[in-house]
């Protein structure tokens, strides 16, 4: 336990009191259990997707969620509608930039968004942000094949470009603004074994954001809660399905004393 | 037990006979857990929304079910398509107002829809209800912050003005087609704690409406069905993911015995 | 147990160690259960279906699922997009006409797909394949209400006139290239109770036609573990819910001993 620890556990109350509604352009894939994550850490979901109300719609957010996972032209335009307007009212926007380096049009896209909007925090895999960087990596549809060499460095110079939080997520989590460096040791090998959970990760990220305007130390957090119920959820699992219902029930119910007992971050 | 419930319980058995295809234009969230929900309560899903396919595939089914949860103008111009052609064929719709209130898309939508089509239930939320009437109510995302005040009048202003049935759902759901109103004490407030479970109480509904022209009384069973499923799941949970999996284990598994038994349901 | 057995547990491991990427442009619906479905079988699941990437991402594949089960005009399109690349590039295809034989939309598209792609799988329900070949059945919906009256014809010939492996799964699964016929009686009854449970057949069958090139083995091998991890998971539940957490944790556990103990294949 460290006073980060403590932190963590005061800003996921705050989350829980807060209930910031987190406005997801998100990929189909995940939708479902992004909504379920964010009602589960305490906030409140809407998929929104239509050019007509985004810009009204994300006026009520706590926070906005861009996740091209199953993108197209159309939707990429609904996200810097949605994100101009975020930009205008100052409402911290969370990027995931799936399958960023598997195809030119996620690369150029997430670019685009990136070059365009004023982003808050952005969260993916190693090859993700290393195709981002230009700095290596390699990415196999939306998982990193080959990781990069340098994470921490790799995710400084994305902070640094953009003026943004940059999370690289792994064994080891990393998160930073382009000085302060904070890691995350929590999470589970099971994470791998069921789709979504780098989308869920960066929705954690999002409610913490919404709360609290230090984002390297929202970030941290979003990611030390997601990984830690993960850490709890795998003791109950028999494969992949069951832990993933024991993980959205640990988001539920992770308590102060689990996070001060269980989280494992530190800034270096 | 009261003569409502054994009717509740008959009309159960029937759905699982007559095995209704539900045919569902709804929202990307829940087209997956609604599906699932269709089949546990005994009927058939299909999701489609192409407009080129909808009227066609509607003549096949006992109930439309319209979701614009996740709208775009030309979803809910295959709603129209849909709708038309329900209308002509004499088959009930059932219209889940998901985010009205939210954005001007997402009310005026409704509208149309309401406008345009004779629909034969509308289920919403207390705030969604409260918009389409203009009589009170705050939504934030598909989520009322602020209740109506007189929910039954409410409901009722919406059944008179568009001849049907309304039902708004919360603590205490109240059904009524402006006329009689029937009242549904069931529910869990687990509910609240997953995603699209107003979504899947409108299949529900649909269910019933599949297989019952008295519209007040499918409507009151498939919301009576579902908070009782909800109660007993809520026995078997941890947290919301498993309590999710026990609400849908029970609706599949509710016998005439638990209905007779759980169901508080009354007319006013 | 007999050689076949012996096969598919090989090819089961073959899986495990080659990690396909299986580019899926599929429905709505089952996104989510497919891509987890992939991950659990061994494979890296990705979604992509904008005309602008699709010929790109499907180079990096193993094989490719068309599944136009909420289909609308453009994502044929990409379909066929995606589909001449994956030909041109040697990958195999695999196809699931979900309601085909419903309207005239899904019957003509898949009939597209069939006449304008060299397809190396298609698995269907049999009144999907009686309407793909014009020899009987009926669909409601996505399911079958009036079966074909000879399975095994009605497969070969769909086999026969494209040139391709058909699978019809039921009861007793048919799998055949027009000449070769193998049956699989694995499976069970709570498969009919969960939505989606065709479509992840067919990703299973994705993820054995990546690794193997004998198309009729491969389809075999998957719809055997598939139905195998159904009769498994049949033990666990105590509800469809509980049984589909059951199914995705026995297709991740199932082993090499299970396989060779467990499934009931052979050619006729």
């Amino acid at each position: 336990m460290n006073d980060l620890c403590e932190k963590i556990a005061q800003l996921r109350e705050r989350v829980r009191q807060q209930k910031p509604l987190l406005h997801h352009i998100t990929n189909f894939v995940v939708m479902n259990d992004t909504a379920n994550v964010t009602l589960h850490i305490g906030g409140l979901p809407v998929m929104a997707h239509a050019r007509e109300e985004v810009a009204e719609m994300v006026g009520a957010a706590g926070a906005l969620v861009l996740n091209p996972g199953t993108l197209t032209p159309s939707w990429v335009e609904s996200m810097l509608v949605a994100g101009r307007r975020a930009n205008e009212l100052g409402i911290p926007i969370v990027l995931d930039p799936v399958g960023a380096g598997a195809t030119s049009l996620r690369t150029e896209s997430n670019l685009r968004l990136l070059d365009e909007l004023r982003i808050a925090v952005v969260r993916g895999n190693s090859g993700e942000i290393g195709a981002l960087t230009g700095l290596g990596g390699v990415v196999k549809g939306v998982e990193t094949v080959v990781e990069v060499e340098e994470p921490e460095e790799v995710a400084k110079a994305l902070a640094r470009r953009y003026g943004l939080t940059a999370a690289i997520t792994g064994p080891r989590d990393v998160v930073t603004d382009g000085e302060r460096v904070a890691v995350v040791d929590n999470g589970h090998p099971m994470l791998k074994t069921i789709t979504g959970t780098g989308c869920s990760a960066t929705t954690m990220i999002a409610a913490f954001v919404a709360v609290e305007h230090d984002y390297v130390l929202a970030a941290t957090a979003g990611l030390a809660c997601y990984g830690l119920a993960a850490e709890l959820a795998a003791t109950q699992a028999t494969g992949p399905a069951s832990f993933k219902v024991a993980l959205f029930d640990a988001i539920y119910n992770l308590s102060t004393e689990q996070i001060l007992e269980g989280t494992r971050v530190q800034y270096l």
